[in-house]
C-alpha cells in the first residue's frame, strides 16, 4: 500500500464500528459496510477516529478491526488508522501493528493537558519521534472535543518542522479563517503545503473548499453527499454544489450533535444497510421513540427534497 | 411593568447593544433598533445577555442602556436583563437598577467555575437570596459556554425549590432529550413547571417546540423567522413550519458560529436597516472579505427561498 | 489472595513503574522496589496508578508488570491496580487480567468528560457492571487532574448503591471537610462505611487521620513516614506525629509538584537505593542541575532533623 | 505617586478587603489592616487581588476601597490595583479611576477563555492600548486559577513587545523552572527585564528567590515571614532563610488550599488584631469547629517555634 501524503485530496469517510446488538465486535459485517463507502466513491477511509468507538475496543479488538478493514481494502483507497491515545504505550504499539498491517497513515489529536504552543510543539514531536519518520500522519485539530487550540501559525510552524506530518483534519470551530489564514501562511507553491481535510459532519464544506481545503474527512451517513459536493467544487459549479449541500442540511445538523450524532449515524446506517446493527457500546446515547421520530421524518423529507433536485 | 412569570411564552428576542463606528454605546440608535424588533412581533426582549457585549460595558454603560430600553419599550413586551457576574457585588447592583428601572426579571448563567450539583445548587439559593424573593429570575443553561451541566433533575430540583425561578434558558447541546425530561418530571399539571425557552440561535427550534418548549430566546438576526415558527406551531402546521425553518437554517448555521456569530449578526441587522453600525467592542472577531462574500451569497439564497415559499 | 474490602486501613503506597535508563520497562528490579516497600512497612501496594506512568506502557507491558508485582509480592499485602482508561475496552482487559494475576481489587478515575452528578453516577454505574459483582474497586477522587468534583453526598449514595465500592482514594484539595461529611453521611456504623485513603502526597496526612481518614494511599519517596504517621495516629500521640510530618513537609511540599514530582520521586528513590534508575518515559519532567542542587540541599536538611528527632 | 517600574522588589502583600460581621464594606477598618502590613515592613500593597474578593464587591465599592487605600497610604509604599474583569468596560474604568487616585500601577490576569499563544498575545496587546502606554502593568500568571498556561518564551515576547508590561506576578506551579527560563532568555543586562514577584502563598519562596525572583507577591497572613527571607536571602543567609520558612511552612500549607484559604488568612488576621472580623463574603468557604482547632493548634506550634528559632 502506498502511504498518505500531503497530496490527498477528496473524501476521506470516517468509518464506524460495527457491533452485532449484543456489542460484540462485528468483523463479519465489516466487508459489508467497506463496499457501502466504496460504492459511494469516497477516496479514503479513516478508522478508529473518535467517532470510531475506539477508545471502547481493547486493545486485541482494535488489533483484529484494523487487520480485517486493511485486508479488505486491499488498496484499493488509503485507510488511516486513529492512534490518539493518552500515552505513548498504546499509541506506539497500535501504529506499528497498523503500519505493518498496510495502513497508509496514522491520526493523532493532542491530549487535553496540553495548554501552551510550546507544549503542543513539543507533543508532536515527540509523536513524530515515537511513530518514526516513515510513518506519515494526520494531525486532528478538535478543539471542541480536546479543548486544545492551535493557531494557524502553529500549525503551520508544525508542518514546517515535522516532514512526516502531512495532512491536517480540520476540526475547529468557527474555522473557515483558519483555512485562509494557513494557505495564505503556506504561500502559492509551499514545499510543506499540508493537506487539509474537514470535519464537523460537512457542516461548513462547500465554504472550507472555497477557502483552500482538499476535501472532507468525516463521517456523514450520506458519504455521496460530501463526494458530490467536492465533485461539483471541482467543477466550479458553486450553485449546484449549495443546492446538494441544503438539501442534506437539516439532517447534517442533526448527526452533528456532539455524543447523540453517533447513534444517529449508525441507525440511519442501519436503514440504508450499510450495518446490521446500529447498537453502540457504553458510554454511548441511546435514542428514544422521538428521536427516531424525528429523524424518520428528516429522512422522509429529505428523500422528497432529494427527487426534486434531481428533477 | 408586569413582572416575568412561568407562562411567559413565545419569542424573547436577544437583541444586540448597539456601537458607534467608534465604539461608542449608540443610546441614539436603541429606539429604531427597539422598532425592529417590536415590528417582527416578538413577546419579549432580553438585553445585555452573552450576545449582548454585557462585559465590555462599564457599570455605568449598563444602567444606561438598561435605563433607555426600558423607557422606549413602555411596557409593550417584557424585558429581560442579563446580570451573569463573577462576582454577587456587580450582580446585586445591576439587578437592583434594572428592576427599578421596569424590567420583568433578570437572567443568570452559573459561573465556570462550579462543578458538582451540590456547588449549583448552592449557587442559585444565594443567587436566589441575593436579588430577593420578588425578582423573578431566569436560569441561562449554555454548558459549551459555561462549561456547567446541569441535568434535568438538578433543574426541576431548583425550580421546586425556588419560586422565584420561573424560567429556563435552554441552551444545552444535544439539549432536545433534556427539554423531554423536564416535562416528564414536571408531570401534566406541575405547580412548579418552568417556562422553557430555547437558544442556539434556533438551531433546533421546531424540534424544541415539539418536545414542550415554550417558545425561543436568541437572537437571530431574522426574528420573524421565530416568530413564524411558533405560529406555525401553534396551529399545527409542523410541514409548514419546516419549510420555514431549512429555508433560513443556511444562515442560521452560519449565525451561530460561536465567537464569529454576533460580527455576522450585527452585519445583518445593519444591512435590514436596525442599527447603523455593526461594530462590535473588543474582544470580538472583524469579518474579512471573504466572510462578507459568504454573507452576501447565503443572503441571497434566502430571499430567492422565501419568494418561492411565498409563491 | 484476598479481596479489597472497606476494612483496608493503613498505608498502601503508589508503586513507581521502574525503567532502565533507555527506558525499557525494567522487571528485573521489581522486586528490589517491592522489598524497599515492604520493608518500610507497607500495608498495600497501588500499582499503575496516575504517578505508575500507566499510559505510557503498551497493554502486553502492563499486564507483564501486574504479573511481576503479584508474583513477588504474593499475598503478603494486598495489591490493587489502576485501570483507568478513556474507554471501557481496555479497562475490562486489564482488570481482568489483573484479577486473574491475583490482584485484591482495581482502582478507577473519572474520566475528565463527565460534568453532572447524573453522569458522574451512571458511569460508576457502568464501571461496576463491567468489572463485575465480584471485583472490588476504588474510586479515585481526584479533580485537580480529573477535572470532576464529586461531593460527599455523591460519593455516600455511590457508596452505598454499589456493593464493589469498597475504597475512596482520596485526593480531593481541599478535602478534610470532605472526609468530615462523608464520615457524618456514614453515621457510626454504616453498613457501607468506605475505607478512605488520602493521597496529595500525604500533604495533609495528620489531619486527615483526625478527620476520619483510614490511611494513606499515595507515593512519597519516605513511606515510612506515613506509616510512622498512622501509628503514633492510632497511638494518640498527635504532637509526636505532627513532629515527624513537619520534619518531611519541605520535601512532601517539592515532591508534590504536579508532573515534576514524579521525576523527583524516582530521583529520591534511586539515591535509597529502590529503583536503579529514575528515567520517566515521554511526557515526563527532566530535572536540572538546580532542580538536583535543591534536593539535595532539602535532603541533607531531611537527614539532620530526622537524627534530631531521634536524639 | 511614583508608578511601577521593572525595579520593583521585596514584598508585596495582597492586602484582603475587610468587611463587618454584616458583610458591609468596612472602610474603617482599613487604616488598621494597612498599619498591620506597613509595620511587618512590606515593599508595596496589592488591593483587589483575587484573594481581595475583588468581584464581590459593587463597582461603586471598589473605588470607594482603592480611594480610601491610596489615601491611607500615601506614597508610603506602592499599590497595585488589580483590574481583572471579564471584559474591558469594567477594567478600563477601575483601571481610571485607580490611577487617577494615586495607584502605582495595576495587574490583570488573563481571562480563562484564551487558550493559543496567539490569542493570549493579542490579548495582553488589547490590554495595553486600554489601559495607555502610562499606566504600568503587572501580568497575573495563574494557571490554577485561571487555566491559561503561559511558557517563558511568550512572557518574554510580551515584556519585548509592551513596554507598559513592567512586572510578571508568578504563580505556576511547578514554576521554578519558569523563573530560571524567563531570567535566560532575559540575558543578564535584558533592557526588558520583568520584576518578577512570587505567588502561592510564599510556598516555594527560598527557591524562587535563589532562581532569580524579585521577591513576593502574595498575602500569607505573616507578611514578617516573607519580608524575613527576602531580606536573608538578600544576605547570603541560605540556611537561615528557610530555617524560618520551616518553621511557618505548616501553616503555610493550610493557609494555601484553595477557596478555603482565604477565610484561614482572615481568621489569622482577626486573631493578630489586624482586620476585626474574620467574615468572607459569598461565595466564600465557613471555617468549622475543626478549621479552627486545626488552625489554633498550628499557631500554637508556630509561636513554640519562632520562640526556638530565636534563642
Amino acid at each position: 500500500m502506498s502511504l498518505l501524503t500531503a497530496s490527498a485530496r477528496g473524501v476521506f469517510v470516517i468509518s464506524v464500528t460495527p457491533f452485532t446488538d449484543t456489542l460484540e465486535l462485528d468483523l463479519e459485517s465489516v466487508d459489508r459496510l467497506l463496499e457501502f463507502y466504496l460504492a459511494r466513491g469516497v477516496d479514503g477511509i479513516t478508522i478508529l477516529g473518535m467517532m470510531g468507538e475506539a477508545p471502547k475496543l481493547s486493545g486485541d479488538e482494535s488489533a483484529a478491526f484494523v487487520r480485517r478493514v486493511l485486508s479488505r481494502v486491499d488498496g484499493a483507497v488509503p485507510v488511516v488508522v486513529g492512534v490518539s491515545a493518552p500515552g505513548f504505550g498504546a499509541m506506539a504499539s497500535l501504529a506499528r501493528s497498523a503500519m505493518e498491517a498496510g495502513a497508509a497513515g496514522v491520526m493523532v489529536a493532542p491530549p487535553g493537558t496540553l495548554r501552551s504552543d510550546e507544549q503542543i510543539r513539543g507533543y508532536f514531536h515527540d509523536v513524530a519521534e515515537l511513530l518514526g519518520p516513515e510513518v506519515p500522519f494526520v494531525l486532528q485539530d478538535f478543539p471542541l472535543s480536546t479543548g486544545v487550540v492551535l493557531s494557524p501559525a502553529l500549525i503551520r510552524t508544525l508542518a514546517v518542522e515535522i516532514d512526516s506530518l502531512v495532512m491536517l483534519k480540520h476540526e475547529d470551530w468557527p474555522g473557515l479563517a483558519k483555512i485562509t489564514r494557513i494557505r495564505e501562511a503556506e504561500g502559492p507553491d509551499a514545499a510543506d503545503r499540508l493537506s487539509i481535510l474537514c470535519g464537523n459532519g460537512g457542516l461548513f464544506l462547500p465554504e472550507e473548499l472555497a477557502r483552500g481545503a482538499d476535501g472532507a474527512m468525516t463521517g456523514f451517513a450520506f458519504p455521496e453527499m460530501m463526494v458530490e459536493i467536492c465533485r461539483l467544487h471541482g467543477e466550479g459549479e458553486r450553485d449546484r454544489a449549495q443546492d446538494v449541500f441544503d438539501a442534506y442540511l437539516p439532517l447534517v445538523r442533526i448527526e452533528q450533535q456532539p455524543g447523540l450524532g453517533l447513534s444517529i449515524r449508525k441507525h440511519v446506517l442501519t436503514r440504508r444497510g450499510a450495518i446490521p446493527s446500529p447498537a453502540v457500546r457504553k458510554p454511548g446515547a441511546t435514542l428514544s421513540e422521538l428521536d427516531l421520530a424525528e429523524l424518520d421524518y428528516q429522512l422522509g423529507r429529505l428523500e422528497r427534497r432529494l427527487a426534486s433536485l434531481e428533477a
